[in-house]
């Protein structure tokens, strides 16, 4: 009789292919996962399937994902938890463990999720964060950026800040919050949203970014939105500054 | 005509064998100075001697560490700082470069030293700050660390502190503040003397450990000292959660 367990679990995505299991690597979250649940419950490898809210980026790191798996296993929930510390590498941590109903499911469930991207642009190199932020060649106009998100916020077609060119549904999404902090040296964006694209936090990032390095103007933005082309959006922002800080379910 | 120049330096001492320069590997913080200021100065580079106001272990961190070295270049301080820091590695910044008088000697003249030691009990594994934290396997009793801590303060014979068994000079230091903060799971303390013996910092915190986890009494302490015997303090707690803070000078 398998129960279905919830896992909440941050991760260090620096060294893994992203979140997705890979046929030919085993150094993605979900593989690694996979594996270590396989070896704590005696499944067959095969058999164990766990469902990430959403699916990172290579690179990209998370303080709260939210997964789940059926698992035909006697252990309790914080006997659980710490078997899977004890074989996870150190940097994949399972914070939470709960059995719930068979009907969760993290992905189809999550009705919100909250991204974080940090930037730096000091002169000091951040030797003890280097791997959790970007590096920017100087200042952007911050007031510029803010503008620009601005016309971000709300339900709009993202296709022109999905990264997959072929993606046949539906494009529309909605962004309730996106909030650009300043603090020495330090810029940090925070996207709300019910839902993202493949790679959408870090187009807009990218969009924001160029908007702040003068390359787009923030009055740029609702044409871009308009085109449904991903070439007229601004560049990918590289994937080490990207954070999956939170997912909502009802 | 060379000029003296002092660097205040951050690194993360993860993936190095410690500060001081080894013949049979660059993975040192001086060689990689040594070799990064011989390739931007042209000098020979057994003529660059990078002096260090202290030589930290392998796997220690530093924030403020203070260096100096004579130098024949025309750069001025700033143009040398951005030099270096685009030729070391992204583990190594140089946060300031001054030019300073040629009686400056960045370990002669350097008369107090802070450091910091910083440990974790909590369940969940901190994937982000993991290599500057050392895992404890539980919370120690800290109101004993704080009683045994203040046996620790003032101008003792460390001997019994002293990595090296067979240090020939005075092992007379001085601690004018030890303190020990407890917040959400993490346990950081700071040390700060005149100076500090090869593995002092860390035979004093895994003394401190130690009592913390009933292994020794905080009353063991005066009598430690006492012998002056290295077999009487407790472990040598690991180098990964050791940071150098800061170096005083007149």
């Amino acid at each position: 009789m398998k129960s279905n367990f919830k896992f909440t679990l941050s991760y260090d995505g620096s060294r893994y292919f992203g979140w997705e299991h890979q046929p030919n690597t085993e150094l993605t979250i979900q593989g690694k996962l996979e594996r270590v649940l396989s070896g704590i419950t005696g499944m067959p490898e095969g058999d164990v399937k766990v469902i990430g809210a959403g699916r990172t980026d290579a690179g990209v790191h998370a303080r709260a994902m939210v997964a789940n798996a059926f698992l035909d296993t006697e252990l309790r929930e914080d006997a659980l938890l710490n078997e899977m510390n004890r074989f996870l590498p150190d940097d994949i941590s399972i914070n939470e463990v709960k059995i719930c109903s068979p009907r969760f499911h993290a992905r189809y469930n999550a009705i919100g999720k909250t991204y974080r991207y940090s930037c730096y642009f000091g002169t000091r190199k951040p030797v003890f964060e280097r791997k959790y932020l970007s590096i920017l060649s100087g200042r952007p106009d911050v007031d510029a950026m803010k503008r620009a998100a601005e016309f971000l916020v709300g339900e709009h077609d993202f296709r022109s800040f999905c990264g997959n060119t072929h993606f046949k549904k539906s494009t529309i999404r909605k962004i309730d919050h996106l909030e650009i902090t300043e603090k020495t040296c330090h810029i940090r964006m925070y996207f709300h949203g019910n839902g993202f694209l493949q790679n959408q936090v870090r187009i807009m990032v990218g969009t924001l970014l160029d908007v702040g390095f003068g390359k787009l103007a923030a009055e740029d933005i609702p044409e871009i939105l308009e085109a449904r082309d991903r070439g007229r959006a601004g560049h990918t922002a590289e994937a080490r500054g990207l954070c999956l800080m939170k997912v909502d379910y009802e």
